[in-house]
This record gives C-alpha cells, structure tokens and sequence, in this order.
C-alpha cells in the first residue's frame, strides 16, 4: 500500500478492536493512534491487557504493531499500516508507587492522565465538586514522568489540576481529547484559560468527535466543528492542535457504563449521560471510524485553511510533539 | 489473672509485636487495643498481615485473640487477656472497589482511616497543601462502611475533609489518636471547630502519647498532658475522650521512614520529624509502654477528675463506642 498523501495521527481511540477496524484505519491512511489501555485497571490488570494487545500485534503484524517512537509513526506510514500507541485515562495502574512510572514507560505507554473523572492520588476529576490541584504525589510523579518520557494527559482532570499540571511539568503536556468550553459547555470541555496555557507552554489539544464533547451532539453539523477548530487555531495557534477523536467503535454500552463507575460507586453514575441517554451517543454522521478523517480535512480546508494547515492538524503537530515528549528528559 | 480494677483500652497501637510486648499488654491490664495492619498496603498485602496476626493469635492464644465486638472486650478482661481489634490508617486496602469495604469487616477491621498523610481516593491528608473535601468515591465509601460497622477515623486527615466525613456519616465517627491543637500546634493535631464537630455528633477523641502531638514533645509533663484532658474535656464532654496513645514499641527507624514515605516519592519526607530527627522520637518518661496507663490515671485523679470519669476516659468511653459503632446498621 502507498503511504497515504495526508499523515493522520488520532490521539485518542477506545475501540472494541477487531480485524474490521484495524482494516479501516489503514484504508483510512490512519498512521498512528492512540490508544487506551487503561480506565481502572490497577498494575496487573493493565499489564493483561498489554497481553491481550501483544497477541493483536502477533496476529495482525500486517496491519498493525506497537508504536513507541516517532520513528514508529514514520514506518507505519510508510508500510500503510498503522502504529498502536498506548495511554492510561487514568493513573490506577501506577497504585502507589512511583517506581511505576518507569516500568510502565517500559511497557511502551507513553500517555497517563493524572485523574480520570474522580479524585487520583496525583489530580482532580472533573466530576469532583472541588478541586484543591495537584497532589503532593502528583508533583513527585510528574517529575518523574518528565524524567522518562511519559506524557502528563489532562483530559479528563478539573480546572485548578489542569493549570498546575501544565506549570508543574518541565515538558508540554497534551489535552489529547476535549473541546474548547467556548464552544460546547461540556464539563469535560476546556476553558480559555487552560487552552492558552496549555499552548504557551507547547502543548497539544486534540479534537474530540464523541457527541457529548460536542454542539448539537450527535446532530452536530461538521462546518461547526470545523468553525469551532478555526476560532480555537485563531486562540492558541495553529502548531498547538490535532484531532483525539475519542472513538469508541463497536463498544457495547456496558462499556461506558464500566468507564462511569468502574467498582467505586454502589449508585449508577451517567456521567456526561443520563437515565435518559445512559449509553454510547450515536457518532455525529460525518465521522464513524477511521476512513472518515478526510470529511474533517475537506472541511477544514473549505474552512479557510491551507493545505500545510490542514496537515499540522491532521498529524503533524502531534508528529512533533511525539518527537519531544516519548523520550528521556536527558539524552 | 484476676480482672484488672480498671477497664483499660488504647485506640492506637502500632509495634513490633512480640510475647515481650502482649505480656505488658495483659500485666497493665489493657483489655483491647486498636491495633493499624496497614499504612500503605493494597488489599492483598494487607491480607498477608491478617495472616501474620493469625499466627500471633494461634501461638500466643493465652495472651491475645482478636476482638471484633464489645463481648471479645470483655471477655479479654475477664480472663486477663487483650483484645486485638484491627484498623487502617489508611484507604489503600479497598483500593477501588467499595466491594472491598464490607470484605474487610469480615476480615475483622473495625476502623479505617479514610486518608493517611496524602490526598486518598476517599479524602485529604493533613500534609496536603488544599483540602477539597471528601471526595464522590469518599461519600459512597463512607455510606457503606455506616452500613457494615467499619468506623470512619480521621485522624490524620486535613480539617475539611474531617468536618465533612462527620457531617455525611450517619453513625458517629472517631479520631483515634490525636491532640488538641489548643494545646499543642502540631499539623495532626485537631481544631477547637473540628473537636466541637466530633463531639456533637457523639463522636470519640483518643489522646495520642506520640511525642510529636505532645507539647514541649519527650520532654512533656504528665500534669501538662492530664491538664490538657481536663480542658478538652470541659470543651468536649468527659464521654467523648479516651485514649489512642500512638505507641510504636521496639519499631527501628526504618519504619517510620516507611510510613511517611511508602514508595509514592522520589525524595525523602521526613514528615512530623526533620532531617536532624529523622528516626521515631524518644517516648515521654511517663509512658513507655502498656503498663504505664497507671501513671496517668493517678495524675487524672490528682487533676480533679472523678474516679468515673477516670474509668470513662481509661476505657468505658470506648467501650461504649464500640458497642454502637462495630456491626452493622441495620439490626
């Protein structure tokens, strides 16, 4: 297969994974995503779903391998197949130890967020009622993070965590799937505040296409969410955004009733849901899976941006923020 | 043995067990001790010093058993045994899983520290620089453990997430071991507010013997630590007090290094101590183990109090507590 014209890099995928898609993200030109590895997961439970991917790898070498590098990336572009990278939405497979970190840098995750929607012992969800910033944990745990080349997430963190994370951490940190608050007044959503810092200090945001991410929703029309990345490009600048589509293709809704409440609840919790609309939204008709990415950059470029434009976000941006940040701090 | 004149329970224990230590036990006539299995210990680590107690409780039966309700107290007075009630001071145990609360009540522990020096799942340790309060897991967790008989202690959490861990829970709550910070202005030790709070609420107060809580530290006057009762009690009521002497008998350096650190940091804290104290310090002259609570009742009675409110604070008062906090709600 021919490298595809337009390098694509998803910052954020959760897929219930099969041939199928595997086959569509490189019918997609999809080099590398993003993929979590874990929500709940402690150590042992994470590192059985490294097996779990490692027998993927095995079984669908001619499709997909494990990324760890941009040099990864550049490959699987190259052999039009598509690089796996892993990340934890949440820091429970580091429990309390922060020898972790390392290990789990060995492991090839190279993506953590420092909270998922709960209190962590390193940061603040953005489900909690208040946020009192990184935790005395959490600062040893970013510098050590920075250390090894494990990359601060803050997707799913609260406000006051976010801001010190980004001033905590020596390196640029990623916001690798949300939308700006300015456009869609989602919890999950990000203020100025936090986009103009994040970007001032070299970080990276990556667009989410999951409905409860978005204006309108499901009904969300793509000249929005195109508009919507023009204004935030104006913001914080065109170098500092990607896509983090947030894709959870083929999953049952028992899945995202698992990411809501995990073991820690004896209640329902529906999260950005509701009783009404406890499950999966249905995806906005413009993207369903990996081959859709070109209906984003047509838009885009029908949005007013040039084609080099279109590229940085497409993967680009996310192709050199890889290149920083996967790496040991002193080499 | 005869039955000891005076019923004696200490809230707070944590030695290097040995025959040595549980022979003072039944020669100072202490009829139950709370004693912690676990500072930083997950689940299963904490299972294992379940077991290692088991063992003690086999080899050593004509000296300890475990206590697990008010009759066990008893019945260790009677015969001229301990009681050996088990704690955390810590929420690591359950992990994530609020499942894990009630398996732990029928381990046998009977109180739970919702946060230890740090930020928890649950709630907020002294240490921290903010205090957001008690957390949604920390609101599930603190309803179920009012459903089994788990007792909710604060003792080494911040004053937010103490205040608010009486006001949710529905069954009164317990600081094992602590000060007054009237008295002494020590980070663990408690607020006028948070004292008035515990109290109201039918809540209990052990007076800790750790020489960081005290004032003036090893070099604390008994007449100091038995005026400092008297004005807590005047403040609080003489039923809401007791003791939680913190006793950490025979234990090397090593290990209160290991539980300001546990592995969550890279750097060394030296928490109540300092870089120049950094080991365990030297006791108090008047208190160096479990046959010296005579020492302070005799000082009590010499500060005024009855020899009832003597009883009350030696071990009647908890008693009490026990009896109403250590099985289940609903009866």
């Amino acid at each position: 297969m021919k490298p595809h014209p337009t390098l694509i890099i998803d910052a954020l995928q959760y897929n219930n994974w099969s041939e199928q898609i595997f086959r569509q993200m490189n019918e997609g030109g999809v080099a590398a995503v993003h993929v979590t590895i874990c929500y709940h997961e402690d150590f042992q439970e994470m590192v059985k779903n490294v097996i779990a991917w490692n027998i993927l790898f095995e079984r669908y070498y001619e499709l997909i391998f494990q990324g760890r590098c941009v040099d990864d990336v550049l490959k699987a572009r190259e052999e039009g197949r598509t690089a796996i990278i892993f990340g934890f939405q949440n820091c429970s497979p580091i429990e309390d130890d922060i020898g972790l970190v390392e290990i789990c840098h060995q492991l090839g995750v190279r993506f953590m967020q420092l909270s998922y929607n709960n209190q962590s012992l390193l940061a603040t969800g953005c489900y909690e009622k208040d946020d009192p910033g990184i935790t005395r944990m959490g600062r040893q745990v970013i510098r050590e993070m920075n250390r090894v080349g494990l990359v601060v997430d803050m997707s799913h963190s609260a406000q006051r965590s976010t801001l010190e994370a980004i001033e905590i951490s020596e390196r640029p940190i990623a916001i690798t799937h949300a939308n700006p608050l300015f456009w869609c007044d989602a919890l999950r959503n990000k203020s100025d505040d936090v986009l103009k810092a994040l970007a001032e200090s070299g970080g990276m945001l990556g667009f989410s296409m999951y409905p409860h991410h978005l204006k309108d929703k499901s009904a969300c029309l793509l000249e929005d969410f195109c508009s919507m990345i023009a204004r935030t490009a104006e913001m914080i600048g065109v170098e500092r955004i990607g896509i983090g589509s947030d894709l959870c293709q083929n999953q049952p809704d028992s899945v995202v009733e698992w990411m809501r409440n995990g073991t820690w609840s004896n209640e329902r919790d529906f999260g950005e849901g509701s009783a009404e609309l406890a499950g999966f939204p249905e995806q906005p008709k413009w993207f369903h899976g990996n081959r859709d990415f070109n209906n984003i950059f047509s838009s885009l470029r029908k949005t007013g941006f040039s084609e080099n434009e279109v590229e940085r976000i497409a993967g680009l941006n996310w192709l050199d923020f890889f290149k920083h940040s996967f790496g040991p701090q002193k080499t």
